[in-house]
C-alpha cells in the first residue's frame, strides 16, 4: 500500500517513509499520538505528527545521552528524567546497577502507557524497581527540588506543544538549583542544520550559558531527526566533560553498547566551525 | 509549484525536496544531469536521478575530502582528483597555494562544462593553472602511472553507472602503485546506515585493506546524503590520519573552514560501535 | 499529521490523500483491508491497497450499479450481488420494496464484518430480511444456477487478487444461464482512460458480447477511481436500456436519488468516441 | 528520476504525477508558466503551478468547448475567444471552413509564444488567416462591442490571478452586448465535486442567469482537472442546446473526433441530481 508519513523539516523538505500500517492512535490530554509499522525503521510513534522514536535508530539517542554522563561522572546515583515517556533514556540507565534512584517525570502518563503497550523495546524498563513516576509538568517537579540530582536528563519534544517550557531560564535555573555540586544537566539540544531547529538550539544554548559555570555541546548521527545532525547540550557546575572524562572507570562497567565509546565520547564534542559559530552568535545575542 | 524531488534512500524512504524549477537537464554520453533550483537548498544537479552537490552543503563534503589528507602530509604536491567534475574539491584543493599540479580526471566532460555554465560555487577554480584536465576513465587513466602522486582523492558517484569501475580492487591496486611511498588515498566510502550503502562500504572497506598498509575510516554529518551519515576511507601507505596529523603546520595554512577544523579532524575517526563492527566483518568476509 | 494514502492510477500518477488516522487494518484470508478517515472523503476503506468506497462519492457507484436495471425492468424481484461486500449496492437495492430476495455473495466475510463496524454508511441494510448472504466465491455460487435471477449485478474489484475469476467467460457463461429471459447483468466494467483499466474494460466488453444478446455500456462522474471516468457494462437477453426504459414506472418508485436521475440514465450511454472505439476493437480482437 | 508534480484539488488531495523534465520556464509580467514532460500524459504546460493542458486528453475540454456552440448554431462565422493561448480551441474552431474571423483575446502574449514553441499540439493553428490577435485584458477588450459575435469562448483559467476579471457579472453583461441575436457564449464553469470548484462554478452560474435568456450547463470527462468530472456554462439569447440542436447539420461538417459526438451532445446536458442542486442553490442565493 502507498501510504507515506512525511516528517517535515522545513515547509520545502522532509524524510518521507512508506508505513505499513497505522497501529493506533489518539488524542490525549496533550497531544496526538500514533504508532506505525514501517518498512525500514520497524515500529516509530509520532506525537503531534513528529517522529520521536524507532525501533532501527532509537539506540543512538538513548546511548548519547545517557552514557555520556556517566562516563565524566560515575558516581551518578540519584537521576531525574524529564520527559521520554517512551522509556528508551530510562533503559539505557537501568544499565547501572549503582544507580540508585530514577525520578521520571513525563506529563503525559497516556505516552508511558502507550508505549509499554506498543513498543516494548524501549519501554522495558519503565518498570524497573528504581524508578519512580511523576505524571506531571517537568517545570513545576523542579521547582524547589534543592541539592539533591546528580544527573537531570531534559529528553524532551522540541519546544513547541508540551515540550514549551522545558526550553526557559526559569526551568533551567531551577535545574540548577536542584542538581548537588558535581551535577550535570543533559539536555536535547536540536540541531544546527535547519534554520528552525538552529534557531532552538541558540537560544537554549544562550539560556544554559547565562546559568552552568561549564555549557558544551556534542553531537551525534541520527538518521531520523532532520538532517541527521542532532545534539545535546552539557551543562554542569564543575565537571568538564573532556577533562574529566573518567575512561576507564566507565569501561569496567563493561556495557555494551552499539553506537557509544569512550573514543567516539570525545570525538563527539569536537563541533564543525559553522555549529561553533551558531552557538558563539547564541551566547552574544540576547536571547530569550 | 508543487513540485517534489525525492532522492530515494531505500525503496521504502527518503528525502523529498520541494523544488522551484529544473533549470537543465541532458542526456550525456554517460549519465542523465539536471540542474534545480530549490528553496531549501539552492542550486543543485543530480546525476541519473541522485542528487551530486548542493549550494548549501557541499561545503561538508569537499573540505572533509581536502583538507584532512593534506593536515596529515602538508606537503602534498601532486594530487589526482578522479570524479569530482563539479569543482568543489579542486577549489578546495586550490586554497593550497604550494600544490603544484592537480590532475583532474572525470569521465564526462560535459559535466564539468556544465557545473561550469550553472553551478559556479563549485566549478569556479577548474580553470586554476595547475589544474590539468583529462576527460577519460579513471581506471584506465591510472593504470601504469608509478610513484607519482602525493593524494589521489576518489570523489566518485555511487558504485553504480559510471563509476562503477572505481570501486574496484584492481582500481585501488594501480592507485596504490601511482601514489609515492608518503601517498594517500581517500575515497568516497558511502555510508553505514541503509542497507544498500552499509554494503557498499563494507566492499570498498575490504577492498582497500587487502592493498594498502594504513585503512581507517572518517565520517562526516552531510545532511542531503542518505541517513546524513557520510564516510571516506584513509588509506595510505605509511602516514596514519591521527599519529601523523600535523596540526599546527595545518593551522599555519591559514585556510578559513566551515566545517573542518583540527580537534574535528579527530574526532571525525572516532566511529560508533555499530560502524566499527561492519568494517570489521567486511574485512572478514571476502568482498569480492 | 502529513500522512498521505496515494491509489496508483498508473506507475507514473495517482491521487494522493492526506489521512487522518488509518483506523484499523487486517490481513484476511483473502487479502489486505484497511480503514481510514480523511479530510476529503470522510472514511474510506482499501483492498490490497486499492480505494473501494468511501463516504464522500460512494453515492454516485452504487446508484448507477442499481437504478438503471431497476428502470429497465421495474418488475426485478430475485437480484444476485455478487461482490460488494460494503453494502452500498445492497442499500439501494433495499430501496425497492417490491424487491424479494437479494442474495448476496461475497468470497470474503471479513470484509463484510468490518464494513458493518466501521463503515454503517453502506453497510446499513446487509441485515434487510430479504438478503441471504453467501460467503463463497462467486464463480462457484453461480455454476448451475438456472432461469432464476432477474438481476446479476457483479460489484467486483479490479480483476486481480480475489476478484480475478469474475472477469472470465465462464463466469458471465453461467450468469447467463442463472438469468431468467428478462435478465440483466451489470458489471463494473473498469475505465477507457489508463492503459491498464482500458485493457480490462476491453477485455470484459469482449467476453459479454460473445455470451449476451444487448451488450451496452454505461458511464457515470467517479472522481475518486483512476481518471474519474468509470464504467458499467449493461448486459441483457433481451432488454435494451434505453429502448425498454421504464422513466414512469421508475419515477413513480419515488426514490429520492443523488446522482441518478432519468435523463441521465440515457446520457450515461452516450459514450466519447474514443471509447467507442476501444469497445469496438475489444470486439474485433479475440480476447481470451 | 522521482520529480513528481502534484496539482492540489484541495489542501489534503491532489493528483500527482512523475515527470520526465521540467522543459522550461518563466515568469512572465502575468504569471509563472512551465512545460514539462511527463510520462503519461506527454508534454503539459502549468500556470501559476496549475496544469492547463496535456497532450493525452486536452482533446476532451477543445472538442467540448467548440463542437457544442457549433453543433447548436452550424451558422457561426464570427467568433471571439478569450484566454485559450495554447491554441486548442483555435485549433477546433479552424476546422470549420465557413468560420470567417476568430479574435483571439490572451492578456499573455509570452503563453501563445511558448505554446507554439513547446507545444505545438494545440498551438498548430494560431496563425490561421482567419485569426486576430489581441493581447490585452479580455475584459476590456469585450467593452463596448456591440451586437457583432455569434459566438463567444470563455477558455479562461480559474478564477484566480489573471483570469480573474473574466468570472463577474460586468464581464458577461459586455458579453451579451457584444454578441448578436443568436448569440451564445460558452464559458469554462469549474467543476461540481470539490468545494472550492464548486464555489466557483455557482458563482458564474448565478451571474450568467440574471444576463442571459437560456443558461445551461453541461459536462464532460476531464481526467487532469480536479475531479475529473468539468463544466462549460451554455448561455444564450436564444438558441437552447437541446431543442436547437442541429444534429444533422452538425455531421454534415464531417469533422472527425475523439470525444464529441451527437448523442453525447445531448448526454452531456444530463446532469447529475446533486449538480442541479447546487445550480439552483446558485441561482438562489445573492451571488456576488
Amino acid at each position: 500500500m502507498e501510504l507515506w508519513f512525511t516528517e517535515k523539516y522545513s515547509q520545502n523538505c522532509g524524510l518521507t517513509i512508506n508505513v505499513k500500517n497505522e497501529i493506533y492512535s489518539e488524542r490525549t490530554k496533550y497531544q496526538d499520538i500514533a504508532f506505525f509499522d514501517s518498512y525500514d525503521f520497524g515500529r516509530f510513534f509520532t506525537l503531534d505528527g513528529y517522529m520521536m522514536v524507532n525501533e532501527k535508530d532509537e539506540f543512538i539517542y538513548h546511548e548519547m545521552i545517557t552514557h555520556v554522563p556517566l562516563a565524566v561522572n560515575p558516581q551518578i546515583k540519584k537521576v531525574l528524567v524529564i520527559g521520554g515517556g517512551d522509556g528508551g533514556t530510562i533503559r539505557e540507565l537501568s544499565r547501572y546497577e549503582h544507580i540508585e534512584l530514577i525520578h521520571h517525570v513525563e506529563i503525559d502518563e497516556r505516552v508511558v502507557e502507550l508505549c509499554k503497550q506498543y513498543l516494548p523495546q524501549t519501554a522495558c524498563k519503565l518498570d524497573d524497581e528504581r524508578v519512580e513516576a511523576f505524571y506531571t509538568d517537568g517545570v513545576e517537579f523542579v521547582k524547589g527540588k534543592e541539592n539533591f540530582y546528580d544527573l537531570i536528563l531534559v529528553d524532551s519534544t522540541d519546544p513547541i506543544g508540551p515540550g514549551e517550557g522545558l526550553f526557559t531560564k526559569e526551568f533551567y535555573r531551577n535545574c540548577y538549583k536542584a542538581l548537588n555540586e558535581n551535577g550535570i544537566l543533559v539536555n536535547q539540544h536540536e540541531s544546527p542544520y535547519f534554520p528552525t531547529n538552529a534557531k532552538e538550539m541558540k537560544k537554549a544554548h544562550a539560556k544554559l550559558k547565562g546559568i552552568f559555570e561549564i555549557c558544551k555541546v556534542y553531537q551525534f548521527h541520527m538518521p531520523t531527526y532532520a538532517s541527521g545532525h542532532w545534539l545535546f547540550g552539557f551543562a554542569s557546575k564543575k565537571l568538564d566533560p573532556i577533562k574529566d572524562h573518567k575512561k576507564d572507570e566507565w569501561e569496567k562497567f563493561n556495557i555494551e553498547t552499539k553506537y557509544y565509546n569512550s573514543l567516539l565520547h570525545e570525538g563527539a564534542f569536537a563541533l564543525p566551525n559553522y555549529v561553533i559559530d551558531l552557538l558563539e552568535e547564541a551566547s552574544e545575542e540576547d536571547m530569550k
